[in-house]
């Protein structure tokens, strides 16, 4: 059921597996030894970034199937996309599969988009088994979206890090072992705050972030207490300061429960990230490799995880437009 | 429920309203006098081709919302997508809207993913009203994909024209007062035939398509005699000859039922289309335009509306690769 904005699901979606990889800068970050696989380096074998991208898509897909002793053949569906023009690293990656496929873009809140999407159809009846991914490769996103890899740009202060990673969770309909659910989620609405630098993303999609977590809170009439961890996909520090700004100014205390997964996944001094993570891939594979084992373990019990998205395009930002936001929230429990 | 791939929705999500505005090509084709509205010319009256296509993709779905004498307020979720890099057309006009969004990238297929989609949130109880929106615009396609219309690059026989065009579907929870539902769904597998011509897509898509459909009525032991109309997304002449050969090849004899959007939409003789129509807004304009008015005349009772989608990027074509084709298919019927 559904109550204002946010889903309710009276039967949860099981997180049965889950599985992330990344690129070798990632596994240096402070996640580094919690991802299944860290590649030695981020050609992952291939010949081109967009082939070495798919290696690692099928990477974190096969590992969240093949944990769950699944063969492909036994998951209902895969729901998931990537930056790459015509989300070409999922689909690729899928057609070898053989799996139904519904592609999806939400920009870097493709993780959450998926999770709600495939929590729809498990809760719904219509899925037993659906496979929930997003990724993201620094080397094939900079080259589409801003300068060839060799020019060299200078980076400014505000720019994020795309994250070389991919994340993959298997959703359930039975409770096939594990004890973590997606209970309940909550589809964002576009803002645009007028931010037309393309190198300042964080601060173009706060205001989204906050305006999903703000309406989540007054709907459900919870407060961030109830919660113990509460993380953006990809504000990284420009953003996540936005979002404290705007909270302070709307009475919300986050009571020190809020971070940003662009935050979490590099160290930033001395990984030259500037403001942080940025990418499908930094939430999908901070959510597999951190927040998904910590509430395995107990470690959390409620987490709030919100997808965000920066939903424009290299041709938009030519054309003077400014960059609407997403933020697509997904509640994540043991129970 | 599902069977096998197959949904059976057994609340059926309704059709309320739907509404399609097209360019001035589509406006002069068989169906020209089926549209709601039919640009004067095809820059709607702005001064980009994105924008213009912006213009359309408003203009179908402000059609829809204001057909069931509804505000964008009381509109749940829009779930949609088109061919522009990063999905901008759809998500920019959605912007303005303040209503959730659902970002999807199914190619020319996003029709029919964002009714399976739609219709799962609909029968799951967690959405009242969706919209489900496509579109293309020849012009803005033509340029990312291919060449800058100045250039005049040479159409081989092969080749499909991309469909300016919009289509908007209402669906809602309560039957409020139209009779057309989507009953039944199943979403595509991704195959590929190894096509690596990109002015041959019909080719491409056409494996899927007849997979799609073979599945369909291996699972719910029907044959095309239980439909009024079989319909695929843009085949074209090309694509839908594989279609008719494939399915003798098989044994099933669609018994002069079956034909494809690309080949309604235009003229082939007249409007110089070469292979026929193709692009996102093809088959949402057609299934707006022509086969759901049909169906809530009653000329049609029960259809088979398959969107067909190109899993292509312009970079893995000149990387040399082969271009997966993915067919989802939804039932319409008068119930």
């Amino acid at each position: 059921m559904r109550k204002n904005d946010v889903y309710f699901f009276e039967r949860p979606a099981w997180v049965r597996t889950y599985s992330a990889c990344v690129g070798k800068k990632e596994g240096e970050g402070p996640l580094g030894k919690c991802f299944d696989v860290v590649a030695g380096d981020d050609r992952f074998g291939q010949e081109t970034w967009e082939q070495a991208e798919r290696t690692m898509v099928q990477t974190s897909l096969n590992g969240a199937i093949q944990k769950a002793r699944l063969q492909p053949g036994e998951i209902g569906c895969i729901l998931g996309g990537d930056l790459l023009n015509q989300c070409v690293s999922t689909s690729y990656t899928v057609r070898d599969m053989g799996t139904r496929f519904f592609g999806l873009y939400g920009a870097c809140s493709t993780m959450a988009e998926s999770l709600i999407l495939g929590a729809a159809l498990v809760a719904g009846g219509m899925e037993d088994r659906v496979l929930c991914t997003a990724s993201s490769h620094f080397c094939s996103a900079e080259r589409q979206y801003r300068y060839p890899l060799q020019y060299g740009g200078q980076r400014t202060p505000t720019a994020q890090w795309t994250a070389t990673a991919s994340g993959s969770v298997l959703l359930t309909a039975r409770q096939e072992g594990g004890r973590v659910a997606v209970t309940r989620a909550m589809a964002g609405r576009i803002f645009d705050p007028g931010v037309t630098d393309a190198a300042n993303m964080g601060a173009a999609m706060a205001q989204a972030a906050f305006e999903t977590l703000r309406g989540y809170f007054a709907t459900t009439g919870e407060d961030p207490a109830a919660y113990d961890l509460i993380v953006t996909g990809d504000l990284a520090a420009v953003g996540r300061d936005v979002v404290l700004e705007l909270a302070r100014e709307e009475g919300i205390d986050f009571q020190g429960r809020y971070t940003d997964c662009g935050l979490l996944l590099y160290d930033r001094e001395a990984q030259d990230v500037h403001a942080g993570g940025s990418g499908c891939g930094c939430s999908a594979a901070v959510l597999c490799g951190s927040i998904l084992p910590d509430l395995e373990r107990g470690r959390l019990r409620r987490v709030l995880f919100c997808g965000t998205g920066a939903l424009l395009s290299p041709l938009t930002t030519s054309q003077g437009e400014s960059i609407p936001g997403i933020c697509h929230l997904v509640c994540l429990e043991v129970i």
